[in-house]
């Protein structure tokens, strides 16, 4: 018997044994190719025979086509990150794609990750970071690769598809829930300064407390969108601006970190204190937290997403697209009830008769 | 200017531009392949003015290597997971291989995912799975293909590599540090019955409460590893037997699930009522849960599996090997304060005079 390393059976040695040409068993397991079916019958009941698997990579150098997306991402600490691998990982496989997952830490370089990508020949990439450097995106454009980014920003120079949660608006949705349910002296609690999801939240937050002749008591960054980093600046922030009465964190991980914070220093959450999430993660709905938030509709962004990058696969020729996708209010335990007084807000929220 | 999909560009092209063979370009390309230095460089040139990327894919056809490990796993719904997963990419990266993910539903018929994986030629399979059906060792040790799986049991006949916490021992240890605190009505709340993580550590635990003359009050088991499963047996194991003193949680989403149920009931704990896990994920020790439990060594496993999976890509006949780490107990608040009375057990923590 056969000892060491499992040789793949070749496609030769089925022509052998079915007594055919060589094409004739590439064209058979070739989508499309003609062969005759007294032929194919053949081979496939030599390729039965000998357990032959047809070789996807072999095919890939006639179709040009591996059916593999590479997956690029830095968000392997923020537990929201499951949530999504999980969908994009279903909604690829469902389509007959397989990811090709590349970590992006630190140490790595933009240009090799991306040339080992293009050596794996993947027929996409998907980026699932809010912290992209620009030259991924040129690099794909110029290689006419089909990619999209998740929690990106729109307007990347029109280089590159992007599908993301407005943002923008989340911003604004975030200070008129806070405002509406009477807090005053609120604080920003953000990501990395150079991540587009947490500057876009927060400029139109900063526009939105302006237009009610607000603003921010602080506004603080944390280095990574994760529960250390959350707790050490939300520790320091409700130290060094015990009065403030709300905090707007840009994501539910630091929310997260900002209630267990003000469980230390004895905040009464949502009496005192209000704390408001972004993204509304598994976590946000476990009974310790009950976070009220502000929903990404990630199931919508990875469906737009797979469905962009395979259209430009099909179709290689489709301009590039950049869909913006609506947040939602998640009412949960962390800002006070909603206070009606004011008849602006009143209008926006009808009574029927 | 060329419009459309991107044309890879291929060796021939690079050798007319070089003015040498093909097949000195193929072996410019090859690891170990000889070739004379001025050839090299007139070839490394001409792909350099191109922008030539060696095709792995390729290479594979020739070396039988793709450098691609496949992952399967069913445990995406488990927060834990993304830990894991982080250290993997991170680990075979270091080694320059790279991840096919495949994501294991209750839909996934398992030889459909292992046929897929061999069409692309991986050089190895690693499971994180404790539920596996057997089925996917024995594919794997009839295709001679190395594979290891994570999280499963050892003794799988011995056809797969297996690396594993000792969970017989965890169960052990688990039920050891409840009585040393004084809880005598335990109940055990389990992942699927059919988990062997679960089952192991149920078994042990069952085995030294009864050297001690006792048994738990109930055992009850999840569905799934996830918090909503918890969530729902933790309540009702609350209501039915509102005596018990302590839950052994096989897994620490579901003791972080029973800690949200306690607090719904009215259990103050620690001091009413304990609660263990089992991994040490990183939601146990945030400030909410403070969870006391059993870690699973994950850095080490991780490191281990890779070892054992790469050493037999490059070493086809060594034996299938099975390594079982050490838990160890992380002391936080859920459990009682060590009560040390006992002199049985004062004996395992002697006191300096």
């Amino acid at each position: 018997m056969h000892k060491g390393r499992y040789k793949h059976i070749t496609q030769k040695e089925v022509a052998d044994r079915a007594g055919v040409s060589l094409s004739a068993v590439s064209r058979a397991f070739t989508d499309g190719a003609s062969i005759s079916s007294k032929t194919r019958i053949k081979i496939e009941a030599a390729a039965e025979e000998l357990g032959y698997k047809p070789n996807i990579l072999a095919q890939s150098l006639m179709t040009n086509r591996t059916k593999l997306i590479g997956i690029i991402s830095s968000n392997f600490e923020n537990p929201f990150f499951i949530e999504v691998l999980d969908l994009i990982t279903k909604e690829l496989q469902s389509r007959n794609y397989r990811c090709l997952m590349e970590n992006l830490t630190p140490q790595s370089k933009p240009e090799d990750v991306l040339d080992r990508l293009l050596q794996y020949r993947v027929d996409g990439v998907l980026f699932l970071s809010s912290v992209l450097p620009t030259i991924f995106a040129e690099v794909c454009a110029k290689a006419k690769l089909p990619a999209a980014i998740m929690f990106g920003r729109a307007n990347l120079n029109g280089h590159i598809n992007v599908v993301t949660a407005d943002n923008y608006n989340g911003g604004k949705m975030g200070v008129e829930m806070l405002l509406k349910r009477g807090y005053k002296k609120i604080a920003f609690l953000g990501g990395p300064i150079n991540a587009t999801t947490t500057i876009d939240r927060k400029e139109s937050a900063i526009k939105t407390l302006k237009e009610h002749g607000l603003k921010f008591i602080t506004i603080e960054h944390c280095d990574t969108y994760t529960y250390e980093s959350g707790r050490e600046k939300s520790l320091r922030l409700l130290n060094d601006y015990p009065y403030i009465d709300a905090v707007f964190c840009g994501d539910d991980i630091l929310a997260i970190a900002t209630l267990d914070s003000a469980r230390d220093v004895g905040k009464r959450c949502p009496e005192d204190f209000g704390v408001l999430g972004f993204n509304d993660m598994s976590m946000a709905s476990w009974g310790a937290y009950n976070l009220t938030t502000i929903k990404q509709p990630i199931n919508e962004m990875v469906f737009a997403a797979v469905e962009i990058i395979i259209d430009r696969i099909e179709h290689p020729n489709l301009p590039t697209e950049q869909r913006l996708l609506p947040c939602k209010p998640i009412e949960r335990g962390t800002l006070k009830k909603l206070i009606k007084k004011d008849s602006k807000f009143r209008q926006q929220y009808p009574q029927t008769h």
